[in-house]
């Protein structure tokens, strides 16, 4: 990627004099953004543009150069990729559009230009993409004019539409936020999201990511660069659930993924989720500050009812607002005209127009380091307030800086003053409280990475961000489970090599299975006649379960084929002819059939443990409440695999059941280890075993006061094996 | 209210030449918005202020004002009060600081004033506040500069701080929209909240209103004024909760309320909660637009990732993307070249340089009832299309507003347009697709209240508003249940009766009182030895529950208190051995204890049935998952009493016990009209016993398949009778 952000020379292919020609757009950027590399305008029909000479072909080019940017039509693409690559140009942008995103015809260039790109060992970014931008070097490759011009700074973006791009640059402008670096990914041909993300959380430039994403080309490779990450990644990500599907389809072409699993992805990975520009510009904010190390704010205020707006935005965001040091109430006191600043936090400051006051008050938060961040509501309330006001706020500003106090300002009443921060003094400001406490306590969630909890608590997954809440205290190693191994391991081979793709293991074999993965299954054993159901009923011991077992049955519960709490013989008697008429009732004729006899377990919770393949993400694990009431309770926390033991165990501390389980009150704590383990197994036997598509074991019983857990119905499914 | 808006002659009193006289920058508002009713300086100094001669004293006046604005040292006020008093000014407003909200005296300086307002029969805003402002007559109180000048329009400002105020007024003018009439409450001495809203809610000019508060004066009412309204009432209450009661009552003087509380009462009263002025900004903007009355929404959009930005929003927001309709794939597949816009919803206009096709589509969209509304997203590529772009955009607005067809504008890359449709159209547009989404969806909800379950659904309490979900389609009287009469209200009036008032009712008290409210209890009997006790259980039937009464026992499972299942007699015997250990481990010696016999229910679902009184709202009625885990579960419906039957079933309707307990699956329903009728009974309990200030049946049984509930357990609080 260096090599795209960093070209000494770029020849850009498909200049003409006409005004109406889009890659002149280009070469105007280059010039308004400053590039100072060399630049070759190539164009059938030659002439000149802003000053530059338009080479007829790539071939005359005086030069090799580091990077062509290409934007002819799609048609002839291929052919100048070709030239490129014959003449050692090994980075190529493509801007054209009428590629994949159109029809079969465009798909078929892009393979073209794949087996190109193959055969000269070229790299290239797009096509139908903006290029990139580099506020470094002034390289600026878009075709459309970039207005305003962006300010130099810290953020970089890599998108895969144009057009959200160039929107956001206007709003990050407007917000006093500062881009470093930019790519348009467009079809991601080659380059894609992920190597351009890890160059990023590399480069010295870019402090904070903004990856607008419509489709995940390996979620997973993207879920562990972010943990690998010391940089904020906002993930934009659009292309979630069916009525994005449809349009994703067309715009680029992208497997859905789950928004739950999307949600966990980014939990885990310790991305920032937003599902709006809106929220980026907000967060990006406190982008270049300290970061906020706790929950201690300070607010200064020049509005009483602000203040109170910030302190209610504090309690939603998992600020404190601690009484101030002593230092501070005896300055506070000395200073201050009797009873006008109350020594309280928020200091009011609404009749203070000495504003030595401020930076003395600011000087002692920046010297207590039991103060994590000061929020200040700025604004002059009057004309002859204005210059000294300013020359307060940059004092101020100077102390945080000097002091690393994280320092987040918010601008009352008069609209202009926002732009005096932004403009001169280069800081951006938030509009209103709320978002100020907003980004300060994304500062802290991120700086925190795994020890704040409160947040969790006060939002869960409601807040309007999702937050990232890294697993586990300590990273630990991925799989302590180990691999499946010995007879377990040949046992599922076998069951699975038997099991037809597609569709769900017969019941005893599903058990039987998640038995030889070491979880604990309930006492059972199949019977095809009555005599040998009250055989096996007599060695389980009563109470026993009846459930119906049949390749066609899948919903047995709603069948009438589960038969609960048999008692004795008599009750499993008539139980088995109750199963036969349902036999009767629900398979189709000559469907052969058996009866499950199983030792019905008593008292405990029911849990659900679970896995699924997810087309972006892989193997995704799910615990949470189980039993006929899952789909109502809603009550259920997923983990891409492999887990690890705090996972597993965060796992079960994220849901209401695991928590109820953990020990509430008087009631004593069920098996967790048991459960985390179970856990870890499922984790293994998806990474084992990838085409299993689907566990389900629900219900799965855990035992308060009682150690061990046991399954007592499983659904497993297998997709087609892979050679 | 009227003749504070409307006043034909206003006298400013506190006004001096003194350049750094505050009162003078009122009547300097009054001449720069145009207020053309006759004004009236008056300051003990005399002199001449902006042409106006200063009248020395108020008793100067040469007529009788409509209006007296006083803004003069606090000590002054009282006695410039009488001084109006006398002259037969009957409309005051004190903007003047230094009452209850900075101390003791200050506090019996409103006293003071309070008196006179008696005496002379005057009404009064403020003190602490700034004033009034209406847009219809240029009138304009605030002391501090108003700039901008707001924008004339539709939308009315409540604040209880000046700040907030001024600061929105200037986000208002920002994002184009204008102001109708504004109100400084302050200190709330007189004119207080529900009184000026009443008037907002007949006043022609005002179709929305921003409220902003600390604290409520009569939730109660503010509820039953929105219940009426017809206007969107955004209301931002800041006073929630521990962080900002303290700061709150120095700043004003507010009791707290419960936040889950305000949710219920603003809900049930069709508020729609923000909290932070952004919220109010963003659902602001449809405000004099047709209401949306579906969920069918087509997006117009020059970019493809606006465009799946938009949809993913309409997934979060509840709207749908259907189909075009036939017309309009014919129209698009006729007008555009081929293969370039596709006839799909979102329409991708991206290439479409032919403005009339926009103006095609729109009048299709317009003429389609199938279409709720619409969401355009609007960006001119280049300069060349900047002044046709503008043009088709204010068609494409006229045509929306001929056909009453709601219509959202986004406005893509250049912020410079924004200014084009806020100045030029006089239309506010959105920043970004999910502001845009998120408005439509308020206004679809506010037009059909009580009919959208979606959005509730997919967003619960998570959503960044607090909708408001009507209770009903239609609106039943308030007390079906009716008044509590007859020989039950007698025997609870004859328990409360001997309640020691701050305490918990001795259990058999309270399960007798909530039998007498005909709510169903489990069979009991009290038990001074254990011959009763035997004898007890004997004639209600094994199993039974013994359960220790006694009045230091609050947290009686804990203590070990409660034995479940006790099956026959024998184990009765042990277990009453083993609650007199308890007694002698956990109560003081020599306290009277007695064991509840009960007996015990089996099978069926734990919920709680509950009420309390709060500060604000009064009586709030609770239904939720009980038994020991309902800390846990937070799975508890609020609302504010009286109750009707369809907010009874709404409140089971919305937790997660509720639906299973409604059936699910294979699962029959429970009694739901049994836990009806309770919560019915609960609500006229609080209402016709408030002095009862907490009530907690938990567990109460529901049985799947069965009729009637049964009570197990009941704390009943009881406070200081009032007079």
């Amino acid at each position: 990627m260096e090599k795209f952000f960093y070209p000494q020379s770029v020849a850009v292919v498909g200049v003409s004099e006409n005004p109406a020609n889009l890659a002149r757009g280009i070469i105007s950027n280059l010039r308004e953004f400053g590039y100072q590399g060399k630049i070759y305008p190539v164009g059938p029909r030659g002439g000149n543009i802003y000053g530059f000479p338009i080479l007829s072909h790539i071939k005359d080019l005086p030069e090799s150069v580091d990077l062509a940017v290409i934007l002819t039509p799609a048609r002839y693409v291929p052919q100048v990729v070709a030239d490129c690559g014959r003449l050692g140009i090994s980075q190529v942008v493509v801007e054209s559009a009428g590629f994949s995103e159109l029809n079969e015809a465009g798909r078929a260039l892009e393979e073209e230009i794949r087996g190109l790109l193959k055969k000269y060992r070229m790299r290239l970014v797009g096509p139908n993409g903006l290029g990139l931008m580099n506020m470094e070097t002034g390289l600026s490759l878009p075709f459309a004019e970039v207005r305003p011009l962006p300010r130099k700074g810290r953020i970089s973006i890599i998108s895969q539409s144009g057009g959200v791009a160039t929107h956001l640059l206007a709003w990050m402008h407007q917000e006093g936020l500062g881009l470093n670096k930019f790519l348009s990914l467009g079809n991601k041909l080659d380059v894609a999201e992920n190597e351009a993300l890890a160059y990023l959380l590399t480069d010295p430039g870019t402090e904070a990511i903004y990856l607008y994403l419509e489709g995940l080309r390996d979620g997973r490779e993207l879920m562990s660069l972010a943990k690998k990450a010391t940089k904020p990644i906002f993930l934009h990500l659009v292309n979630v659930g069916p009525e994005t599907a449809a349009i994703g389809q067309s715009h680029t072409a992208s497997l859905t993924t789950d928004e739950r699993v999307l949600e966990a992805a980014c939990r885990q990975g310790g991305m920032v989720r937003i599902k709006s520009q809106g929220e980026f510009l907000v967060g990006a904010k406190m982008v270049g500050q300290p970061p906020v190390k706790g929950s201690r704010l300070v607010v200064l205020s020049r509005s009483g009812g602000e203040a109170l707006v910030a302190a209610y935005a504090c309690r939603r965001w998992g600020f404190k607002l601690p009484p101030l040091s002593k230092e501070l109430v005896v300055l506070i006191q000395e200073r201050a005209r009797a009873g006008v600043i109350k020594p309280t936090n928020p200091i009011d400051f609404g009749d203070i127009f000495d504003f030595t006051v401020y930076s003395e008050v600011m000087a002692a938060l920046c010297r207590d380091s039991e103060v994590d961040a000061v929020l200040f509501h700025y604004g002059p309330v009057a004309d002859f307030e204005v210059e000294p006001a300013r020359q307060m706020a940059r004092h101020l500003i100077e102390q945080a800086r000097t002091a690393q106090k994280p320092l987040a300002i918010t601008v009352l009443c008069d609209l202009k003053e926002e732009e005096f921060f932004r403009e001169t003094l280069g800081t951006p400001v938030f509009h209103f409280p709320e978002e100020a406490v907003q980004a300060l306590a994304l500062s802290r969630y991120l700086a925190a990475r795994g020890e704040v909890q409160e947040l969790e608590k006060s939002f869960g997954r409601g807040g309007q961000w999702v937050w990232p809440p890294a697993p586990s205290p300590k990273p630990s190693p991925p799989t302590p489970y180990g691999v499946i191994e010995g007879p377990g391991a040949e046992k599922i081979s076998a069951i699975l090599d038997q099991a037809p793709p597609g569709e769900f293991l017969p019941l005893p074999q599903a058990l039987s299975l998640i038995a030889a993965l070491g979880i604990p299954v309930a006492d059972w054993q199949t019977a095809s006649s009555l005599p040998e159901a009250l055989a096996a009923a007599q060695r389980l011991g009563f109470p026993v379960v009846l459930k119906l077992v049949a390749p066609s049955l899948l919903h047995k519960t709603e069948a009438g084929g589960v038969l609960l709490d048999l008692k004795d013989a008599a009750a499993v008697a008539s139980g088995f002819a109750k199963l036969a008429t349902v036999v009767q009732k629900h398979l189709p004729a000559g469907e052969s059939w058996q009866v499950l006899v199983m030792s019905q377990a008593t008292g405990g919770r029911e849990v659900l443990l679970g896995a699924k393949q997810d087309p972006a993400f892989g193997p995704v694990i799910a615990f949470g409440a189980g039993g006929v009431d899952t789909e109502v309770l809603e009550d259920v926390a997923l983990r891409v695999a492999p887990l690890n033991t705090p996972e597993a165990r965060a796992m079960l501390a994220e849901t209401r059941i695991g928590r109820i389980l953990a020990g509430i009150r008087s009631q004593p704590p069920a098996d967790l280890a048991a459960l985390s383990v179970a856990l870890l197994a499922l984790s293994q036997l998806m990474l084992n075993f990838p085409h299993i598509t689907e566990v389900d074991l629900n219900p799965v019983r855990a035992f308060p006061g009682q150690p061990g857990i046991l399954t007592l119905d499983a659904r497993i499914r297998v997709g087609e094996r892979q050679a």
